[in-house]
């Protein structure tokens, strides 16, 4: 039953710890995640898409020395000249660099060389701040940016272990599973709510951290629409399979149909049929499927024919902003640490469940600038903009995105075809 | 000097031709174009984007033999059943086909085969308005369908023709030059003008024929823009060019810049330099470069980089339909003639020149659905819809496409990489 | 039953017409083949090895141009100077041409031009042979080589031409089919002759034309062996298949198992099983297959995988060489006008059958250079040498040589992978 | 100055060890290999061609396990039956296996895990060795073997890190560079030695361990021939890139010049010019270059065309093997210690030098059974026979080839614009 939005008691904001708290917080996360990990598994690269642990690790660092101790920091001492050639992701104006597909050959330097350049970059900026005091201003501003990399890259680190993982036919488990005993039941109910149509600000509004390509803050005009109250689970992915939707062109946008035939493409990326029974790759290892629990590792290509399938489309990503604008940020982050999509609670009337955290969510919406929207000046400029062509914007968040990263104006984004992502989908609707 | 959009003086119509005497007069251009070609010329595939004029010419046959007659005129014999299979384009619904990348080796059925073919047809059709008189309702709907598809295999059929002989080392012309005496001057001068922003309607009104993708009409918020009153221009290209437009990361989106050094590209598509000047492909054959006429044969990735480059940025495919809604629809399209696009007449305050012609303009727009958008039922329905992903919007008309084929509403798409289309740009800016 | 080979009776030559009566033979049956194609048929190039009719026609007309006429006819008038660019095949040393794998968009020069550009270079011989008499020294040398260049040429033609038609759904007939009374019957008997061992002598004798690969004649110390005493059947590759041949990696080499997985082979390249039958496709259209007719379209991987499974092998290109040198050259080639393999005739005590004709013989012997071989000087030295290595070679000659052509020596090579020849086998065995 | 090849002194052999002491040293010395590398280092796969270092460890105790324990050691209890999946090469009679060019995915099992897997598979060939005493017959010729196979991988170890180390931008060292006094001087001079034609016997004769592919020994025609008493230097190799030698097509190969193209080459794999000054990579790290050392990491394309451009050819594998067989098995392989080519020492009138060591020798035969050859029955069989086909053989050794693994009659192999081998060549010529 569809219900009508409610209005949400205000959510207390904890007492915040300080900037250079919250810095050493992200950056001794990022060495806790890797503690299940060999030094082998930590180089290896799984795909093109994909990168090295170890590349994670020391192109944040990298970060932080380049943007901020080599500018700001006076006497700061680079800790390898080379690593700038080395760990530079895709900054065109901080030079050349080495080859995306061929992060994975970098052996050297090592992994403890690279824990080394993190200790050293550390310390070279508790010393600033020691120096300076808690960091202000522009300071202020790369610290923050560099807190929120940070904490994409060990969205990423997990996403690719993952990857890395499932190519390995030993399918080994990033860390010892966890009993699921939810998640074998049947698939949870689903409700529908609506949302009136009219003027809506979307946007970030300036207080607190956001990436430029939240801004500007602008008007949208947005049509009555309905949105699911869950995501799209695991059972009824079965259904369409079982259904045929690999199997029928007229379900798919022509890209994804090509995509599916040229890819063999019959389930989402990390499931398998073995032993009578459909299974999943997981960071807990190869388990059977949940089907209550979201559906997970589909591309756009497949929400978007599962939508079809459906009846139903997915949401814009504006639409999407509007259900979550006035909800608590709450919700199964890697925070949680079950470090895997679980099955939605309890329904609420008019309360959208699983809006952030389990899966990000794929949205009808091409990624594009907001009006009138400019990049920053300088490096930090390449972060978000020139990424805007051809690729679709995810919104939420994922098991996998670290506490306190999200926001309802976050704007993810991704190819279509990707699949490797924590990424499934909740529909939406008209209404006329 | 920026000026307001002014009213303008309704357009009045002329006395419209009876639907059938448009469909046969459509049918009778498409001959009319090939008169200059060879057989060889009709057959071959420049590349795997493009397709032969033999196919062109069958496969709008194909459409109106399996959409109408098939299902219309009781007793109809098919041509040849086996060009089902060759000259299907991508109705997956109508069975299987020959794939899209050879179909250059169809050097059977031969040019006069496909002349019989289209003979046939339209005997067919004739005997059917014979018979039941003017079409009407759904019959009605579909030759007017038929007609829209087959004039954009027109354009397509020219744009594939100069694609294969700008491929010849020989450099043939479509046809004879004629002179260009405007075009080697100076670039004209260019006038921004400024449209206030507000809710205004999208989309087709139902009104005469439009395709599915136009609509519904809907609402849509727009915020004030400017917009420059010419197309770019050659010369204005190559200042870009000698600025190092190619060789400047930082102007393009990563994806095109990749592309700019996976491909090498220094210059629009058909640009040579060659004895000491640029010179450019053209229908006319290899042709010095006129700086005063609009560019042509860029990409979106191009489109987006000289946009970037000029401090300002390209429009929305709304922003455009909004200047051009108030417009006569008329300009430099296949109707005049000239086959190439030609440097703007004398401006006049607050009216864009150009917006029909010369060149279909990039906008900053991805090709997707408008809101409770709906493809039609049947094979009908493949012809859009599955399309929306990954692809610009394109906007206006160029100098091949047929005359009463445009309207403000029209919504043209193609990768941004892809360069073989009558392709260029029209700034706009932000207005604060 | 094995036996020894007999000394044979020494064939006696006909009264040789002069050379340059056999080059406008030949130069005319070039365009006899051409009979039945129409203009589309000669302009598309079906895959990358293979090239358009017109290609084959311009080319060799281009390599009496500027070989012999441009340098030996003085006041000689070159055509079209563009043709150098056009028609040159892979003469490094006559400087740059139109692309190997882009042949096929040259639809200008048309096939009308190309015809008068034949008839310019045959004037001109002629008008050459008038001034100066019969051709002799340097220019006899290059005319002989010219005439059977164009010969090899007349084969690829054929070869391509299937291709082409191969790759049409409509499988349209180079020529009305012929009945073929004698194929549908039971596969002939195969008989062994025995060759005995010793030092022979190998290569061409210097007597007559021959390729400069062909030389030097040169000692070669060869063991015992036996040869079938014709060509392996589609009757016998069926059983081949059906006896998981292709399925079975320990028939096949490394390369040839890769390829086979990769490319999907079970069956050779133009076999297809419709109608509950197997049909291959020919030069005389799609038709149900031959048992007793040789195989042919095979690779070099699929000709050394069926000898493995026959436990025989191939034979080395001197065992053939020595087989074939005292038998006279005849055989079902290009002047038999049969344009298909057919079943081997009564057999001969010691003789073995289908030598010259029919299917080139896949050898177990690398194309490599001889003892003491060297290249001619001058572009000519192109013809051979550059290509000895990766490539087996080929012994005898098939259906679509030109009679005329062949002679125990020549040396046809091609890569193992390649399957569009008219190319089939004949085993061998050790005898110990 | 030529001079004939003398008679030598028969080279009396040291005191052979047991075999079973020989395996044990064999696997001790693989484990020494790795004293540098770290376990990244050791997981890693630079390339397609390239395996990891643990990916060898494990494959090379896979064989030992498959072939001897699993089948002669009753009671052997398999250390993890997933291993046979991981680490089968590719032997297609041993099942499906882990595709080989994602054999760098293989982070599990980990370093430590394979050397269990090695101390396991060590102890039970301890233990049946302990049981049944001294290996003999099938099960001695299966430890000889391994023996060899493991000393293959050995080689294929250090050229795979090379691999790595050279696609790393911080040019790590394998071991630490050791002074090169002699190399940096101007080439030594080169004689050349004449050998008389004649029937000569090829191939191992059985005596001792040989590979199948070494057999039959049987009789070959030689005709007679000069060869260089030294390899072909950097120094001389210098000299070929500034006269063009990459830039001149005529001196190609076709396929080799195709691939100069394509691939961009200007210089051996490893070489750059860097500071200006060329360098080149090695197991050493990045080094000036030695000109009087010999040339190394070339591809036969190369190899072929500095012959062409030298005036002379490359030796058959016939001649070298004449040359080679009257000479003690000694020269600069892994034994010294020195893991680069060195320069030739000094001459002795009519004996070759650095015929065993330095580097691989490119031979201009194609590499292809011997008379009679038959691959031995079973998985072993799988060994050689099945490469077969579009490979250049190889002969000598390299300086990363193990003490005792050469002999006269060897035969190694790789495609001919394979690079990554310890590679160069020695000159030949015709004598008439």
């Amino acid at each position: 039953m569809a219900s009508r939005v409610p209005a949400l008691a205000p959510h207390p904001a904890p007492k915040a710890p300080t900037l250079s708290a919250r810095l050493f917080e992200t950056r001794r996360q990022s060495i806790d995640l890797t503690e299940t990990l060999s030094p082998e598994d930590m180089v290896v690269q799984a795909m093109d898409d994909a990168s090295p642990t170890k590349w994670h690790l020391a192109h944040v660092t990298w970060f932080f020395e380049t943007f901020i101790l080599a500018k700001h920091l006076s006497g700061y001492r680079v800790f390898d000249e080379r690593f700038n050639f080395c760990f530079n992701s895709y900054y065109e104006s901080q030079g050349s660099r080495h080859p995306r597909a061929r992060r994975g050959v970098l052996t050297r330097p090592g992994i403890y060389d690279v824990f080394s350049y993190r200790a050293h970059v550390d310390d070279a900026l508790a010393r600033m701040f020691a120096q300076s005091g808690e960091p202000e201003g522009e300071i202020a501003r790369l610290v923050e940016i560099g807190i929120n990399h940070e904490q994409q890259h060990q969205e990423l680190l997990l996403t690719d272990i993952l990857a890395l993982f499932a190519a390995n036919p030993l399918r080994p488990a990033y860390r010892k599973p966890k009993p699921a005993a939810v998640g074998r039941g049947e698939p949870p109910g689903v409700s529908w709510i609506e949302y009136p149509g009219g003027i809506h600000q979307i946007g970030h509004d300036g207080a607190g951290f956001a990436w430029d390509n939240e801004a500007p803050r602008h008007d949208a005009l947005i049509h009555p629409f309905g949105l699911a109250d869950r995501l799209v689970t695991n059972g009824e992915w079965l259904a369409f399979i079982e259904d045929g939707g690999y199997r029928t062109a007229s379900l798919w946008l022509a890209d994804g149909w090509a995509t599916v035939q040229r890819e063999g493409w019959q389930a989402p990326l990390y499931w398998e049929h073995r032993d009578d029974q459909w299974q999943a790759m997981s960071l807990e290892g190869q388990r059977p499927l949940e089907p209550a629990a979201p559906v997970c590792n589909v591309s756009y290509f497949e929400a978007d024919a599962f939508a079809r399938w459906s009846g139903k489309r997915l949401p814009t990503e504006f639409e999407w902003e509007i259900a979550a604008a006035a909800l608590p940020v709450e919700g199964n982050d890697l925070g949680s640490g079950s470090l895997r999509p679980v099955p939605a609670g309890n329904p609420a009337p008019g309360v959208p469940r699983q809006m952030y955290g389990d899966v990000w969510e794929w949205t009808q919406s091409a990624y594009l600038p907001y009006p009138s929207y400019k990049p920053p000046e300088g490096a930090i400029g390449e972060y978000n903009g020139k990424f805007m062509v051809s690729q679709q914007v995810l919104r939420g968040a994922s098991c996998a995105t670290p506490h306190g990263h999200s926001r309802s104006t976050y704007r993810n984004f991704f190819y279509p075809q990707q699949r490797w992502q924590f990424a499934g989908l909740r529909l939406a609707s008209d209404i006329s």
